[in-house]
């Protein structure tokens, strides 16, 4: 039994060895994915007192109560930031700077946490105003997936701003695992912004969303797959869209010169992959829906 | 450093002042979601005796605890819907009587167990006669995140139909972060239901789903989204599905006065506006595939 | 209220023996669902080392770790295995043979480890190469979703192929719920593998994909939905696809003689339902986008 293990913990071993590049062992230390989740979740503690706290807040106790959980999440995000920083050092830092610029960056990405949550109640604010099914505010923070995935998107902009690598994205993933929503931390988005139902959402890493768009689940905002792979990294290769903007379920919307104009609505499951002007109403053309009876036929016809 | 954690939580507590709504301090005590999600794992629990334990039960300790469990959820869950009525006082309750109501509830939902365990029995054995990949029922219950969506969707409706504000969302978007399936609480749904894969599948607050009706993936029966808004609330926005209806991946049907036809089939991606009668097939008219030949081209065409 | 608690419990205990099937006391034990989530963690663990575990590893003591590691997961990995197959005895093992069987496939699939984590190697390159928002391999194995439900079904595969019953399905959907995807344990998957964004795509359990393969959100590869139900079991329905071919966003690829041929592409929405040979590009006929201005209508326009 003993010699069993041995034997399958050597085989494990040199794999390790021979298949590098999917283990990490020795190297540098990596950002610990269990770390930034904790330090996600206090963050939206501290956006939405009350709310994700299990045991209500008194305002005498808020302040206390802030002030601690502050500190606590600017030393473990600094040390994240400093270990991303480290594996994947940035042009712009120099090497023996890492750490000072990693506090920098947490202390500065907790300060912007007060217009964070400006922006974020414009985002419930959408949320409430566009769904008849939400029967208060209060819901919407409570049990709407939307608010998690946006808050965190929001976040991890912040990070993503400042160059960090890694962080930013293992906050959106984990919020994509939850929430099935993929918003990744470079898209720039414009308030009072709704995604209803929301799962398979997808708004890739260059798009540039305007104020008061409204998207339902399943509406990709992606790139073109041409053959240029990680030659792409970097250049603008989702679209743009303007405010005031709707895209039904489903529908996608690709490459980084498409603009979709102000105001304009695009229907379900449309497939766009040029810019249209403002006050557009984009639908497929001529696609009818045909019923016929199944009474016509001998066995039930399978589609 | 001590002095930046006070700038910062300063600067956090104004916000808090300034952007009331999204935060909830020396209010009303909200329901806890923590709460929430663990009453609801154990009405799974005492919905599946045996399969959610991870000890083996005994029939000879199953009345005690059986009865040990009901009497620590039916105060739990007193509690969570006591906190709601509070929030958000329903018209029908007198204010002195929320206790009591809550209570009354409480115990009501829970005398339902048996007869939600009736329907869920349906819905499994739909599920096991409809997927060749099903081994047996126990694979069904143990493994398809159709069951707990579909359990938590049914025990919502308990609360939603009693007009509990707040609990049964909070329910049905746990049950939904982690199956992809966004089922309202108030949503009538049929006995022998089954949603395949189920991943995306969306079924709006009014809906009326009738028996054996079975779904795929990324399914949805929603509302127009005219301006309305929360000018809607209660009206039915969505669509009413008669009995032995099958609707295939991505399929769409819209609309509080859409009404589809018993024995009906809607084939994949349709988007369904109007109501068919009975024993319809409907399917994208005139929607053929191009298959042409690569090798036509001097490069790869972007599509 | 000891009463009611007394008479809820004992409503549910009668339902518990009339609606038999969907509980499972005194019987065979099944197969833990909790255990074995924690295998398939720990499984992850031994495949990436470094990655998810907490604390950094050092080279000296990772012979240590594994050895510890591997020894606990092949105790626990085959008590499942027992569990599942008294639950569901294969016809090609005896009776008396369960635990010698289950103790022989637990090692015999630990002892497949290394030749997977050398597939999981090509599907990582293949995800960094395929996304330009990936900054570097680490972000994959660290962030990406896509990697967990490919290991995950990687891993159950081993085991559904030495006819494990339950087990392998309840590790795939537990990735499913973390993910969004849901790859069925049969699917024979080739190397090279890649899913962008992932939410909401389905690979059926007999599906057959070639080496290179490409695929985005929403993809399915499904069996045609005839009358068969359970009759169909074991049967082939579900795809083949060969080596580098690209399917984009919500295609849909239906039947067990349905082969798409090397090198092709399959456009979005997509719904394909016969082969079609090698270098094939596959769109929808004739779809176009109608853009009309929301300014020549008085009023909005509902979609």
């Amino acid at each position: 039994m003993a010699d069993t293990v041995t034997s399958l913990a050597n085989g494990l071993l040199q794999s390790y060895v021979k298949d590098g590049g999917i283990n990490h062992v020795d190297g540098v230390n990596l950002p610990s994915k269990s770390a930034i989740v904790s330090i996600t979740k206090d963050l939206l503690k501290l956006l939405f007192p009350g709310y994700f706290y299990d045991q209500q807040v008194q305002r005498a106790e808020l302040m206390i109560e802030t002030a601690h959980l502050l500190a606590s999440v600017r030393g473990r995000l600094e040390d994240e930031i400093y270990k991303s920083l480290e594996h994947f050092p940035p042009e712009n830092v120099a090497p023996g700077a890492f750490r000072q610029e990693a506090a920098q960056i947490a202390t500065d990405m907790l300060g912007h946490l007060p217009t964070t949550r400006e922006i974020l109640r414009t985002d419930a604010e959408a949320a409430y105003n566009g769904d008849p099914a939400a029967l208060s505010r209060e819901e919407i923070i409570l049990a709407y997936p939307f608010i998690e995935a946006i808050s965190v998107q929001r976040l991890s902009h912040l990070l993503y701003r400042r160059r960090v690598p890694l962080v930013p994205r293992i906050m959106t993933e984990w919020a994509h695992s939850r929430t099935g929503m993929d918003l990744h931390p470079g898209a720039k988005i414009g308030p009072y912004f709704f995604i209803d139902h929301g799962t398979g959402a997808v708004i890739g890493e260059t798009s540039d969303i305007g104020e008061r768009v409204k998207m339902y689940q399943g509406v990709a905002l992606i790139g073109r797959s041409l053959s240029g792979g990680q030659a792409l990294r970097g250049k603008k290769r989702h679209p743009t869209i303007h405010e005031r903007v709707t895209l039904y379920a489903n529908a996608t919307v690709m490459g980084g010169d498409t603009v979709v104009g102000a105001r304009s609505t695009i229907g379900a499951n449309v497939f766009l992959t040029h810019s249209i002007p403002a006050d557009s109403l984009v639908v497929i053309d001529d696609v009818k829906v045909k019923v016929s009876s199944k009474l016509d036929y001998k066995s039930e016809t399978p589609i």
